[in-house]
């Protein structure tokens, strides 16, 4: 992509408006917009980065077996009056009448049209376990949206929604969902830990909340000091296999968010007790047969008897990923994306745009990078060098392929490694046998 | 993907609220869900179908050059008084307050925002051209919606929108929509005519809708017989080159809706003129600077004088093409998608489930198909051979395979076309270089 036909309105000041570091570095590097309070629309290179969010939440929903649905943003109040939820849900809930003057609703949450869904089809106990998710977007009118994207008011959220025979393997459900939140956090290049946490206006007994650490973060969190050295990378996680243990040896060390954690109860000597800010990037729930009693969701066992399904679900927010990511890395130049949910692999800096040979040599790299499935973004501009660099930091693309007359003179073009600064000098072979890999 | 753990939830029965055989085709293949008036779930079967037509929506888009954002779908009622269409637009437009009381409503399109955007940033004749496009929840509220999700209220859409220096470069941007929206249907199996069509709310002088011929159609339709012999394939498009020829020699055969034909004016003779129903799946427009002038969209000419920018916009109706194309493609039986948008490739049979040799042949198919990016929908199922047809049939995938003890005991498999209907037995081996071609 060529920067010069790109739509990339960077900032060069900080914007006023912004108070933490993620929303500053969202909108100085051009990513998204505010539209209204709370409400935002994504850029070109915002969107590429939620796209590539959303991609990494998916293909772990699928590894563990969930169906991808989607559900409408607009709900029918009657099945939240049937569930019992209308009435208590409060003015977090936008809601409207149609032109008919039926009461509608833009779901903050979808257990009942979930329900409503498995209800009207599922039959015996050969229709589960179930879980089906969806990405879709989600309003909650937040009294004093702030933050940006991290606190918005019309967001992305992945919610998936799990149906089982009993308790026993409700709780299988629950643990595919936990471990694949792990790996799903894990990929971004974050840490979070999942701390047992209050259920809330969902219900039900059982609940963890996943949270990264950040100075940031909306309320204090409290872990044991083994969780900051916690590496899960290389664990193996097979779905067909019992993940109760690994939940066990897990949630063994502690870690709670504010509202369970209790000091006079707390197993953690002081000296082990990690007292941080943290960010709530994922929520799971089980909450039984909350749902599926009301809703009249029942399947019938081989005897024929009718029991209600034994429900859990699962949020992921996606757009707030974004920001989370954001906090967690970036230094005083920019943002530093981890290479999974970059927007584009690497920025190709013309230092020359106009110079015969810098041209030639940046258009032979961006096809062959491109072909090699690495697409750059190209600054092609007509810039001066320091506003190239300046604007490459700030949107931290993970490498940065910097071509200048004089490197070409001796056969050489510059890499830059974002995240640790290094430079190195390259052939310009050398320099794409490393991007490619 | 084995069916015993997918969520498919056929119905034998033809459900009496459909009107439309599309309709009554996703209902009983389990695609989607009702949940209120004109407001569907996607159900795994129609997702999947639904993410398919929008790749390919995204791809044609991106081909063109233009760059993919994503917008809210709540926007603040004040920049459509801004525009000055606030007033004007009618009980379609879903209104309503937030928790603050500001009026607020559900996007029904996005030329307001888009023109925010581009007037927040671009400043100079170096920012344009400019095409900026999303696909996104809309919401207009239909009085009376039906024929599923054909004359839904909530509906996804691709909406483009250009911003050029002035009539001419609007005019190039215009082209490059119009021949991306001909491959894009093109791509799908569809003919769509691109038809002469009144600019209705959104305004201008210059505006085709593309339609494609259906009994069901909402409206009546004039073209040119020659249109229905049109084969658009191998036509080579490039989007660096000038497009008006091309357009010229395309608009010249004569194709128009109700609102634009006039019996009196038609140059074609009565015998040459074809009266169809038809349904639009796409509609563009080039409205000058009907909203860049209200709402203040101007760049700076290399002079330094400001002008008003030149706007289009183009609309493709992802979510109704779903339903487009099985208006276009069924039979009796059911469903007959074509390869580029099927939810699987290839449906597997197995036509006794249980049988240690049926079972181990299949789950062998399912591998090598998944390896070679041809994933299956396997049917292993308990159930009896005919019902397994019947399903295979409704849903339409393009190919079946069919596995069966005798067939076994021979070496071979059946491999049967959707759409021609053609059955032929094939060793095992032959039937996977068949489908992995």
């Amino acid at each position: 992509m060529r920067l010069s036909r790109y739509f990339l309105p960077t900032l060069k000041e900080n914007p006023s408006e912004a108070q933490i570091v993620s929303h500053r570095l969202m909108l100085r590097a051009g990513m998204i917009k505010q539209q209204a309070a709370g409400i935002y629309s994504w850029l070109p290179l915002g969107h590429r980065v939620l796209k590539n969010i959303e991609q990494i939440v998916r293909e772990e929903q699928d590894r563990t077996g969930a169906i991808e649905v989607l559900m409408p943003t607009v709900q029918a109040a009657d099945l939240w009056r049937e569930s019992g939820r209308y009435d208590g849900y409060g003015q977090e809930m936008l809601r409207f009448t149609d032109r008919h003057e039926r009461d509608m609703l833009y779901g903050p949450t979808n257990e009942e049209v979930i329900t409503d869904i498995f209800r009207n089809s599922a039959k015996s106990y050969r229709d589960v376990p179930l879980n089906l998710y969806h990405i879709q977007w989600k309003f909650r009118d937040e009294v004093r949206p702030r933050f940006g994207i991290m606190r918005g008011r019309e967001f992305l959220m992945k919610d998936a929604y799990s149906f089982d025979i009993d308790a026993e393997s409700a709780k299988r459900s629950y643990n595919k969902m936990f471990m694949a939140y792990l790996r799903t956090f894990e990929r971004m290049g974050l840490k979070a830990i999942p701390m047992k946490a209050d259920t809330g206006p969902i219900g039900g007994d059982l609940s963890h909340e996943f949270i990264i650490l950040a100075d940031t973060g909306e309320s204090e969190v409290f872990c044991d000091k083994r969780w900051l050295e916690m590496d899960l990378k290389g664990r193996n996680v097979s779905y067909d296999e019992d993940l109760e243990p690994m939940f066990q040896e897990l949630t063994s060390i502690y870690a709670a968010t504010d509202e369970m954690h209790d000091p006079a109860t707390c197993p953690v000597p002081a000296d082990q007790l990690e007292t941080r800010r943290g960010i709530e990037v994922g929520h799971i729930f089980y909450f039984g047969d909350n749902y599926s009693k009301p809703l009249g969701a029942t399947v019938a066992l081989p005897g024929g008897e009718q029991v209600a399904v034994h429900g859990g679900s699962y949020g992921i927010g996606v757009s707030r990923l974004v920001g989370g990511i954001i906090e967690a890395s970036h230094d005083d130049a920019g943002i530093i994306w981890p290479e999974s949910v970059a927007p584009f692999p690497v920025g190709l800096i013309n230092l020359r745009t106009g110079d015969a040979a810098c041209d030639a040599a940046c258009a032979d790299l961006e096809a062959k990078l491109t072909a090699a499935g690495k697409e750059p973004l190209y600054d092609d501009r007509d810039e001066r060098a320091g506003g190239k660099f300046a604007d490459m930091d700030l949107i931290g693309l993970p490498w940065q392929l910097i071509v200048g007359p004089r490197g070409l003179k001796n056969g050489v073009v510059e890499l830059k490694n974002r995240a640790s600064g290094e430079r190195e000098e390259l052939s310009v072979e050398s320099a794409l046998a490393k991007l490619v890999g």
